[in-house]
């Protein structure tokens, strides 16, 4: 016997296909036959673990035989002392992905339609298509959001708005002139999702006050991640901020034990530790600069990124110079996949790392 | 301006509550103004974490800041060369919960039908409320399942039976020749969920052979759990193993870093750890023993039990005796949720811990 399981399968799921993460820098060495290689792929933070988070997971190692809290009571509670919040406007995800997914499987249904920028993260796109939505891609500006035609987008069918600032993976950026005037037009069904996953790498000048807006706009949901500045991408954990009824139609529908003991402890930790923040931020900016000068240089085309990323427009197929960095250990993240096959992204690293990536790439395209 | 967000939500979620864990123990504490208690309440392993998966932790720290293997590589290959399956019939899960919400959110359509036992793990009724489906819960037969009623449930729009065994919350137990009958009664077009999250402490001759039936049934999905007798909870890992296309539509639908690097590292060192795992089920086997005596002794009624936790039928309502525990410092889990009122379930915990129970238990009913 032998059974068509797509065709068992939910509306959406035959024409979907998985997310193509960046390969495990393991498993391209062993396919290369290379060692030593730097990784820029994944918009990961290049400091590792921050000190106070790596102590407060071996604090907690003693109790992991047991299940997390299901409330997330003590990392809830410093976020909200950090954000100004109420406890009840926050939920913890499993990453920011999980909340994602989960604001789909309690609002999204068949049919109904879901806007989002063309060159956006993918996740959007793929979780419209599973839950048998409609995706209305609006054209990029400047490879950025075009709000002005994202808002003319919306109809009586809309029930979700997404917008990603700064943009992955592009790096471009909204002012929050432009996104103030934005919410006040979208209609009160329409829920937005506002994804600041990497909201702290920009100044706070110029950071838009998506926390205040939440008491303006009650269909505005913000998502944020500890994976990038924070530092804890490998042990999953996100959140979102919203009017805490929204929030508690969200927790129906969410898994208990979603987030694990550690990534509770350890997100807690790392946000008490402003040194290492700092120290991530800095980073970042001063080797953003190192990119852009030499891509400056180089009359490279890039588009200006306010993320721990820079995005490079190489004008032609981007994937032989992919594989020509690769051969030479320098492992960035081709966005064909995104519709941009003529750029590469690459991740801000430390500095020995971003020299290694701009030499590789002086004698790639020489 | 106020919304009503439930009015926004998918069918199904209006009348969705959420999952109600045991509180953790602080939490409780601190309501009850005592210490030192013992929580025997949430079916975890009491020998805390496994010597070899806390090193593996360990060995895992500096790279936290990179996302985990989407592919989990590593530990499907020593699954699968535990199991003697492939790597392809695999997928690894933020605990079985999330797998379990993953074949409802690829499989499961609104209006569909959900076949399950009165009283068996609340997550299949969660989902299937939280998905628009209709829940056929089949009366039970000795509090576990009544598999000759569950076949007989099936319809042409039945998408997916679930089983649980042992079944928990009640301990039951179905042999190994009624389940081979049932799965040759479920017709093709029906998926089965046979969750095993208790498998560990069933004896090799009395557990059945599941791997073996997927040959034979490529609609039958195994799940498992590293929360129980790994001793994982707390990070989160379960998987299910199943027909490789099956999987591969799973696959679809799953969020790419599902699982955390360090339950990736800890889950492929418990399952190395024999020693750990061999005495978990000893010292389960050994206390259960004792509960069994000691409800003999009194009298009291309970459900023999094979999974690391016994439920006490005490005939009345079980709320006031749960409550003069806690007073006691000792922390068991009513089950009234589960249509089980007169029933308090107690989790098997250490020697010390378990005698502890028992005076409490004692001195209450006395």
């Amino acid at each position: 016997m032998s059974i068509d399981y797509l065709a068992l399968a939910n509306a959406g799921v035959e024409t979907l296909h998985p997310y193509q993460p960046g390969k495990p820098v393991e498993e391209l060495e062993r396919e290369l036959g290379i060692s030593h290689s730097v990784k820029l792929a994944s918009n990961e933070n290049p400091l590792g673990l921050s000190p106070k988070a790596k102590t407060a997971i071996e604090r907690a190692l003693p109790e992991l035989a047991r299940y997390p809290d299901a409330n997330g009571f003590a990392l809830k509670t410093a976020l909200a002392n950090k954000l100004g919040v109420d406890t009840q406007q926050l939920i913890l995800g499993n990453g920011s992905n999980e909340l994602i997914d989960l604001v789909f499987h309690t609002f999204v249904g068949a049919k109904q339609q879901v806007v989002f920028s063309q060159y956006t993260f993918i996740v959007y796109a793929m979780a419209t298509q599973a839950h048998g939505a409609q995706a209305v891609v609006v054209p990029a500006k400047d490879l950025g959001h075009d709000l002005d035609a994202m808002a003319a987008a919306i109809t009586e069918q809309t029930k979700l708005v997404c917008i990603t600032n700064p943009n992955n993976p592009t790096g471009t950026f909204l002012s929050k002139a432009a996104l103030a005037a934005f919410l006040a037009k979208v209609p009160e069904h329409v829920l937005v999702i506002l994804d600041e996953a990497y909201t702290e790498y920009v100044t706070e000048e110029e950071r838009h006050p998506s926390i205040d807006w939440l008491a303006q706009y009650p269909n505005l949901i913000v998502s944020r991640t500890f994976s990038k500045a924070y530092g804890l991408a490998g042990l999953r954990v996100g959140y979102m901020v919203a009017h805490p009824e929204l929030i508690g139609v969200l927790n129906r529908v969410r898994e208990p034990f979603n987030c694990n003991s550690l990534a509770l402890a350890a997100a807690e930790a790392a946000l008490g530790d402003e040194a290492y923040l700092s120290e991530a931020v800095a980073l970042n900016s001063r080797e953003m600069a190192r990119y852009e000068a030499f891509f400056d240089s180089q009359n490279l085309r890039y588009v200006p990124s306010r993320g721990n990323f820079i995005t490079l427009d190489l004008q032609r197929d981007a994937m032989p110079v992919y594989e020509a960095l690769l051969r030479e250990g320098v492992i960035v993240r081709p966005i064909a996949g995104y519709g941009l096959p003529h750029c590469l992204r690459i991740s801000i690293g430390l500095e020995h790392e971003n020299q290694r990536c701009i030499e590789a790439l002086t004698k790639v395209l020489a």
